[in-house]
């Protein structure tokens, strides 16, 4: 922790400074400038708030140093981690892709989407969303479970679903839901973080849309810190002030991510931007830049899709954007 | 809903783009202009996703014309709603200072904060939060609300906090919390806010740090749609690439909201802003625009708090920005 | 300047930063923590690009310290600054209100506002921007200088006017343009920035709608470095995701400038919200947060007004807004 | 353009909207459904400002629905278009790279880039940023105008420069600078916008960090009119609550650009992060969207680099990434 002194603080508040900091166990280093004094603070900082200092006089910012997440840190875990759900790789030299659709509505459509995720040689099945009609639409959960696990089973695929409240989590172990999504807006959602931090299932922790890098980090502690370190990354896109699309897809958060984490760092683009037509690019963009895998919204028929059905790819388009991923992955030194 | 085609759309997609309409039980009316086809929808269009029509060939796109929100709406319900809490009036002339601390650290302190309270004419009590730290915190919510009734009780003060997860509704019915805050976080949470659109507790509605107002009203009207009529607006602040304080108090959204909503509207100007410095300024400014009251963080001895030390107000703070309060409410025609 | 060093790095690559330091004629000052090895730099650091350190193996990070503003700082100048126009003072206990239309249209016009400013006691006249139509309009900087002047002068009211563009600083100059505006989409356009440091008339800055409080502050100070200290900052509202109103009126920005610079605050409710009707309740959170004055945009028929008819006052708003301030003034301790 | 009556609007509200329509010799297209009232307006409606009918007692809103720019739209314009600098084409299916320091040091420093591009095989130079240090930089531009020509004259390749002030436009014709920058805080500059529309120069034009895309192309269409169609979209990053890098490269843009507008669009990923080891991932991104090249900072000796110097390629670092990136323009279908 770092204080720094405004300009002109006198030598009683530099003290009182100190004396806190003694107070506190802690160790002060002093630092006069020609202008200012700056404080160092050494010792085991991370368990007082800046907030004590900021507000003694003389005082102008207290900032923390040492970062705050360290089980997810690259720095305490330089190798890369890899993480396997039925023999499925993820953070490793092979792309993953986990597609499905945005809400769900049948066995039919379920079972369709899986026939065209099998022909296109997709891995892993997802249902996107349980809330798609915030306040109008029935609770249907477990048959929406029910639905997406047949509908894998017939060509063995994994899945992955939102967990979207604490008290769906017994459904999600009865079902054996292989991977666990918290949602954007659950991202610190500290409840749900330390249920999941129970659990031994992977997890896909999507990036809120106003949450910086460091909060998303901190939130994959929250759920480490309970003993689950399979978590995977998904970057959602973020809110600005351009309104041209959904989200703005942020790839500089992929390769801050690659460093300031060992664990794999996934994209969803069909989320992020909201359009099927910009999947393509963004998917491409997201692996260039170094994603381990994409989430992707694919609807047997998009033009029926009762919700979102203007991001939905049909299977003729996820063919072919998989066709086109496979030479941009060779190129970047990958597997799809 | 306007569908607006493009620019070169042809007669056989704006004929599909109609038996779309139709096949939808609806009508449509179409506007041919000299660069653009413009086809308005009539009926019912509320229940139909605009994504269904965006999908379609020739379709530049699709905007909602309707409001969703109808039983929060000021549209339908021209005349403002007043909300009361045991004979304290919210929405009225009367502003409302809902004070306390940002956590609940003890009874002592609980208890010092109610008296101070108490000396400065304050109605109403609150306790911030109930996770000051993310994942090292043992739950002990059950605790902190007996601690806040019971230094309220000395004074006869009603008492608000927030409900953090469903889990815990039915400790704050048994301590007879007699205002639910939903934080900015759960804003967004819809099991939350349907189980409290079910009790008749009046809520206080925290603004999500990146919720445009039109998210507010909508999850406001996930709350009414339950049954519960009594729901206050709070703005909080917002996200922006501003970094000088935590968020951007935006008063403008008070403007908007009275115009709006028939409900009250508050302001969080401690959380807001992050400093106990800028309080009473932003304090004055939420007033001034038009709120009908404010949550402050008081603290005993904010140089001793656990979290958030430079937020609080102190007891003496406290009766000063009261103090001044007082002409700006009379010169607003209201009263304090 | 603070440089953090990373987790893990080694004593070369501190010695190679100490030797950097050396080499640039500075001190440094070493803090070895536990886990993280910080390293002051004493000396006259600020015209050393921290990038020089941010680049070298090992180094994490790089902070200044000292603030870039200086002659524009209140730490160099606590007493407040007012600024005077033909005897009229902005920064002391007087608000100001400077008033005027978005565009000049016409003689007739500008006549028929100069009667309404003074027949509502204003005391400054503007004529808000010459470029309204972007790409279409012809150029009639010097026609619209010379009404506006005539029309001010009808009632002696010194005028303020919006420099586009270096070189209609003559024009300026010629007319006698008492106050001169730099534009928000200016507010970082150096040149036009070193050549009104170098005349003697009040500059009033308007913050860019991204720009951070730091950045207008040296913005200021580029004009200051000149030789030109009459400035005053004007909130202009700033760009989020929230797209209910033009721009976010930021107040918070208000006290934290009122804190950081002697030089007076202003606020332009009118451009920032683009909404008449919601010009008042802004104002008076303006005021109410502690700025100096305001810029508002009268038009003397709205319904007829060319461009941005919409966010104009009529007369008769202006008379009602200007009575209803002045009680809030007093509750101020401020005259209007 | 749509006009959206208010819920409740009166029958002489309509008609007084439709009066004004007929008064600004347009036509109007009336629309009433079960609660709302809509009014479209047909005719050449663009030269009329919205803010005109927005202001009508029990309008609620008003939206444009032609797009505001015509010769840069693919609308009128499917085929892509390309723009020849010397042979070098930009928009076909070779990807461009213009490299060169972030600002002129010295003739040798400029020298020595020009050999490390040419070793590298790039085809163009540049010079980033006359304005390096903010107000005490003296002004040497016709000086390091002079530099970029010598140097890159020893390899034959043309050169960018950005032009910051109308009045160095001289200067860059004297020079035969053979494509100049507008930068990304002049986008919205009108005069100079207007002055290189004049000339048959390409210019690349910089998307502000808080501008919309709408906007962007509004300020190519202004350039557009004044003659000149050489125009070249680039990215440079928007701004946002992040602050893990600069700015956030917003790769969607690139998406939504290549479907609105015919011109080419390039990337500068090193102004957009501004930190040298994120550039090879931004731009194998960029180009994965479909971006026709990019700008990048490169330098002699980064460690020695005045400025910025954390955002630069040192000569083996461009060679790297240029050797990664064959293999993607061919994946992609392109050359580089």
């Amino acid at each position: 922790m770092i204080i720094v002194m405004k300009y002109g603080a006198d030598e009683a508040q530099v003290e009182a400074v100190v004396h806190k900091i003694h107070q506190s166990g802690l160790k002060e280093h002093l630092s006069r400038g020609a202008e200012l004094t700056i404080i160092g603070v050494i010792g085991d900082e991370e368990r007082l708030d800046p907030s004590r200092f900021a507000i003694l006089p003389g005082v102008d910012r207290v900032n923390r140093v040492a970062k705050q997440y360290k089980i997810v840190s690259r720095s305490t875990h330089p190798q890369g981690t890899t993480i396997k759900v039925r023999g499925i790789e993820f953070g490793g030299t092979q792309i993953q892709i986990i597609a499905g659709p945005y809400a769900a509505e049948s066995a039919q459509q379920m079972n369709l989407t899986a026939d065209a995720l099998a022909a296109a040689s997709c891995r892993l099945m997802r249902c996107g969303a349980f809330h798609a009609q915030p306040y109008t639409a029935p609770r249907k959960e477990r048959e929406a479970l029910a639905w997406l696990k047949d509908a894998a089973a017939r060509h063995q695929l994994p899945v992955m679903a939102e967990l979207p409240d604490v008290r769906m989590l017994d459904a999600f172990m009865e079902y054996d839901i292989e991977m666990i999504q918290i949602g954007e807006r659950n991202m610190q959602n500290l409840d749900l973080l330390r249920e999941v931090g129970r659990i031994n299932k992977p997890i896909i922790l999507k990036r809120g849309v106003s949450a910086t890098i460091v909060e998303w980090l901190m939130a994959a502690e929250s759920i480490a810190a309970g003993g689950n370190h399979n978590i995977i990354f998904c970057e959602h896109g973020i809110r600005t002030f351009e309104n041209a699309y959904r989200n703005v897809l942020d790839v500089s958060a992929i390769a801050v991510l690659k460093q300031e984490t060992h664990l794999p760092v996934m994209v969803d683009p069909s989320d992020a931007c909201g359009k099927s037509w910009m999947v393509p690019a963004l998917t491409k963009a997201a692996i260039a830049a170094g994603a381990d895998g994409v989430l992707l919204d694919v609807h047997p028929n998009p033009a029926e899709a009762l919700y979102a059905a203007d991001q939905a790819l049909a299977p003729l388009d996820l063919a072919q954007l998989i066709a086109g991923l496979q030479p941009l992955a060779a190129a970047l030194g990958r597997s799809l």
